[in-house]
């Protein structure tokens, strides 16, 4: 009899539909590493089933604690199917290199993603909401929330916010070299890493801004949460 | 009576569920845009359904003229759930930017997203096999294929291809400095975009790699096709 899907497993995964079944060297169950790559990662994609199909768009996301916020407009019809109580699941993926093996079958990507399950809620307490403003605004833009004007009663109701438990979540990771098969190893081609990440480029004013008004810190300085800053 | 999901509307979507319902002054129909969106993102994400549930994970896909190719292995539970003929949707996202409004309720990205709908194809014949090797390996690493040992027949058995029409898809483009209402332009906040890319570092050899070789043009001169280069 199959294991029900939310049952946790013994391989530390929480259950069996977040469990790494390819690649399981690569499995990372602990909060720590989950928590850390959503923080980095700038956007997530989000999945559900709308009449039996598959639906997957980008948004914004922002962690608090044991939540997952999840960012959308009240006239989004993603985010109206979802909050009638959908399953939902979200990937975030944070691309760190491009491994060249000298073969193309062992060629791979180094990366970093998270996979998290669960029911969505739809948050509509005006103290969770102001919470989830500036976590949104910060987790774009760390430091942002406290320059820029917070949403009124009017572009809160405009906004949808579904918040997702951190129970049903894992990671996977690959990082560094690639791993040919010892008989391709004297093959006369280079092989190696190309590291990629996500670089900020200089700030662009927008025209209403006075002439000689500096751009903040945050986004001369941009840097996302853990990155390394290459 | 709803439209068919399926059936063409006059916006231009092929189809209702390609149809860009918030912000349709964002939305691009043409083909050229969503090809150059989908040759340009490294990664795809990749939804379907599992016994009801919504699933999503991050893939490397190619397109060849009119067909999206994406990989697995046929070890995957992913890939082998799909090819028994589900639906699947398909999501490539660039980040191009942070759009940064005086007010937080404004504030956005800039980026470039393409959705595709259809049912997979698994891709079995020898001659489309190389032809999709050959497209992947170049996908992620351009001129790669010539340097690269391309598979094997027992490494082909190990693969798994699922090939795509390119027919129901649309794009989704925002570009351009935030808009912020009138009456916030007037905030002392700093308002502009943090313009954001991939960008490759110096690529690293492996260890097997003979000391002094050269890494390849498209290794250290390394380039996403179409990219402004940063």
């Amino acid at each position: 009899m199959p294991i029900p899907a939310t049952e946790p497993t013994r391989t530390g995964a929480p259950s069996q539909r977040t469990r790494v079944h390819r690649h399981p060297e690569r499995a990372d169950y602990s909060r720590a590493t989950v928590d850390a790559i959503l923080d980095e990662a700038l956007i997530c994609h989000v999945a559900w089933v709308a009449d039996g199909e598959p639906r997957v768009i980008p948004t914004i996301h922002a962690r608090v604690d044991d939540t997952l916020y999840l960012h959308g407009s009240a006239k989004n019809r993603t985010l109206s199917a979802i909050r009638e109580g959908a399953e939902i699941c979200i990937c975030a993926t944070i691309v760190d290199g491009i491994v060249l093996a000298r073969s193309a079958f062992k060629s791979s990507m180094n990366y970093r993603s998270v996979i998290v399950f669960g029911r969505a809620r739809l948050v509509d307490e005006p103290a969770e909401l102001a919470i989830v403003a500036r976590a949104l605004t910060d987790h774009v833009a760390p430091g942002r929330s406290a320059d820029a004007r917070m949403p009124t009663d009017e572009e809160y109701r405009q906004t949808s916010i579904l918040a997702l438990a951190l129970e049903e979540c894992s990671a996977k990771v690959r990082t560094g070299p690639p791993k040919d098969d010892e008989t391709d190893l004297e093959l006369p081609v280079w092989a190696g890493v190309v590291p990629m990440s996500m670089v900020p480029g200089a700030p662009v004013a927008d025209d209403e801004v006075p002439s000689g008004t500096q751009a903040p810190g945050y986004a001369t300085g941009y840097r996302r949460p853990g990155a390394n800053g290459g």
